[in-house]
């Protein structure tokens, strides 16, 4: 671990250089060839974009092409702009039809083409079939390489088969099986294949496929390929034809995106389609402000709110200490509730028609949480601030987070059911909306204790 | 879909009229065939304890396994207690021994020790060898059936040797390659001995394992599996002695379960072990009660802050109204900030020493966040309350996003340098200390310019 990290520290030092003459880019060669992939991955992704190309440029063939296919396609587009012709066309060539397909994407139209015509036919074929796909559907992830038996083979014919043409297949563990118009009939795994008498017709070790439709949703797919516990998912379409394979890697790839885009949209952000310390400023702050406008313009509620009881404020002014405390108290119970449902949902243990449930579970929950905050919010505000104020405290810490947990359980299934993804409906959300409600609960509670 | 579903009401329906008389209890049994695996697991998953024993035992041996496998160890401790010994062994026998070791860890320990004297020698030790492993370790999700080649076989005999004993081998497509003490020197694919001339020796086939120790930790272990885009990691012990074998779906099990506990604690609260709908209340409550009486507690600052400037409260009551929405920006803000650098950590794009790059990222990100919010701050406010309040809400805007995008920024870097987990400084806890910050930024701004 310390002489790789020294080893990088070496890299990066070379390349802060600005290394321009023979002897010192031959000197980064060296260096770099030392480096293990991951280290190299983190310099191109990290440094800036001259850099990057410098450090890029000077990387055998393979040691290029195992980085270029570590990169977000949006990085794969810049860096591209930076090299050679042939050095382009030589890793285009050796990138898998799916990960070709989503570079394509990001290049403009003109460059994209030109890098077509560089294919050869089979490849630009396979490239156009998955690039034929929407963006979220799962067509866009299969390999086209995939590798069919017929029901008719013998076991031997059939290991023959794969022997002979496994360098044209993505994977061989799992082998669909097709009729002549390659409609998918089902199945059948390697391990079965090599272990069966060989003269047993593939068509009687075959099983039923989990399959899935190319224009299906990515994540839905997913979902069922990692629920099936399985190594490889045959894509098909309309017709179920056979029309390419999906590997654990391309599936592992998507979960992991759609983790990244809930994780960030539940905080009130957008992805970053591309390496932080490299994404500029500005993409950065787009990424947020929307969001944050959005909520800064919903939190205009609790002016107004804060408003109306602007008299009560007036006559007994440590009610203001408060707010910050109770409102954050909400927004806190109603996340908390939040994440526990949106995750109940995902994974398929709460249904739309566990709505009632739902809410009586949590209106039970938010009830005894308040009670224990409640209970202490009495206690010590009664003792520092006297016993009128205590009971407007434990009273509203009661009743907030009541609320705040009926109201977290409820939003994740109402975005279910109005067709939105749960992390639109944010914890920041989530905590506004409990913000203006906690305080019309504090200031009426406050009034009919206080008699104001 | 349709179908489905009406049969999983039919189900319920059955359930829920408490079946007694053999002839019910057989038609439960005969609607429950037709019902998919994943709608069983959802029942046993979600439906009271006496409804779900009920329900596992009119299902037949096979459906039996594979709901009691989906469930978690602790709902499978619960459903064991209900049923006969001889289910309870059969199902006991036929789990995989990792998953038998989560489960036997669940049970009381007189229980424990009554399955494992049922089993068999063999599956005895594997168990025993499983359960010796600390909690979070990667020996406990591996499987200790493993297949191992020696260097000096040839194609032909490995061939022969992986067809005789793939029985007892968890997987087959990655095949360890081991010395005569058993310590490993390397792993070859299947796909690559069956592609091989019969006479080449597996030594020569065989290239460098990437593998992971018994005792490391199972979420490293998991995310070099991925990165390597492995289908199965060899696990070794201190003397690199082959013990056992990871595979994709334990992988992936793992990851899953990182993912749940880190947005959980992200939101301040602890994933819970078992479906929401069945976990009873205060098991719920207690999963939530902890995070919420820290963030309370936290939060007293925040009325404290409050106090020192209780006489300007009381001058310009009016510069109550805007509390919530100033803290509720700072607390967006500086979680916006705390998700993308986490997401960064995790997947390695971001190091300890990029701490400056981070924070000189964030003050101008927060900069340029804070002048938007700022100067729209400064014309709403400006025209409803004058120019002196909008200048206040302007420049506590600017300075309260830029505070809270470099906090925000930061947390997630001073936890991963003390060891802890990022998500121990969570969204919440960043909330408070903005809310805390962000006071005393708005009421000095407001002392200066209103010349309180």
């Amino acid at each position: 671990m310390t002489t790789s990290s020294a080893t990088t520290e070496t890299v990066l030092a070379l390349l802060r250089s600005a290394p321009q003459s023979e002897e010192q880019l031959e000197q980064l060669a060296l260096e770099a060839k030392t480096l293990p992939p991951g280290e190299l991955v983190y310099l191109v992704e990290t440094r800036p974009a001259t850099e990057s190309a410098i450090l890029f440029r000077v990387l055998d063939k393979d040691a290029a092409l195992a980085v270029f296919e570590a990169l977000p396609a949006t990085h794969q587009a810049e860096l591209i702009s930076g090299l050679r012709t042939q050095q382009v066309a030589d890793i285009i060539g050796d990138l898998d039809p799916d990960d070709r397909a989503s570079l394509l994407d990001e290049l403009p139209a003109s460059v994209a083409e030109r890098l077509m015509h560089g294919l050869d036919l089979d490849e630009r074929a396979m490239t156009t079939a998955v690039l034929g796909y929407p963006r979220h559907a799962i067509g866009r992830y299969m390999s086209p390489e995939v590798l069919p038996l017929t029901p008719g083979m013998s076991v031997r014919e059939a290991l023959a088969h794969v022997r002979t043409h496994a360098e044209q297949a993505e994977t061989i563990y799992l082998l669909p099986v097709v009729d002549p118009s390659r409609v998918l009939l089902g199945v059948v795994g390697l391990r079965r294949l090599l272990l069966a008498e060989e003269e047993a017709l593939v068509g009687d070790l075959a099983h039923a496929a989990v399959a899935a439709e190319a224009t299906d949703d990515r994540e839905d797919a997913a979902r069922r390929f990692f629920a099936a516990e399985l190594l490889a998912m045959p894509i098909v379409d309309g017709e179920q034809r056979l029309v390419g394979i999906l590997t654990v890697d391309d599936a592992v790839a998507i979960l992991d995106r759609e983790n990244h885009e809930d994780s960030a949209r539940t905080s009130g952000t957008e992805p970053l389609d591309r390496a932080y310390l490299s994404t500029p400023i500005l993409r950065v702050v787009r990424s947020r402000i929307v969001w944050l406008l959005v909520l800064a313009i919903s939190a205009i509620l609790t002016v107004h709110v804060l408003e109306i009881f602007e008299d009560r404020l007036d006559q007994v002014v440590i009610l203001a200490l408060f707010i910050p405390l109770l409102t954050g108290t909400g927004g806190n119970t109603g996340n908390q509730a939040a994440t526990t449902v949106t995750r109940a949902l995902a994974v398929g243990e709460v249904r739309l028609r566990d709505l009632p449930r739902v809410v009586w579970r949590e209106l039970r929950i938010g009830a005894v949480l308040g009670a224990v905050l409640g209970s202490l919010g009495l206690l010590v505000s009664g003792l520092v601030y006297g016993l009128a104020i205590g009971t407007v405290m434990g009273l509203t810490l009661l009743s907030i987070c009541t609320m705040a947990a009926i109201v977290g359980g409820l939003m994740p299934l109402i975005a279910k059911k109005v067709g939105a993804d749960p992390a639109v409906f944010s914890n920041p959300f989530i905590s506004t909306f409990c913000d203006a409600t906690g305080l019309i609960i504090y200031f009426t509670i406050a009034t009919a204790v206080l008699g104001l």
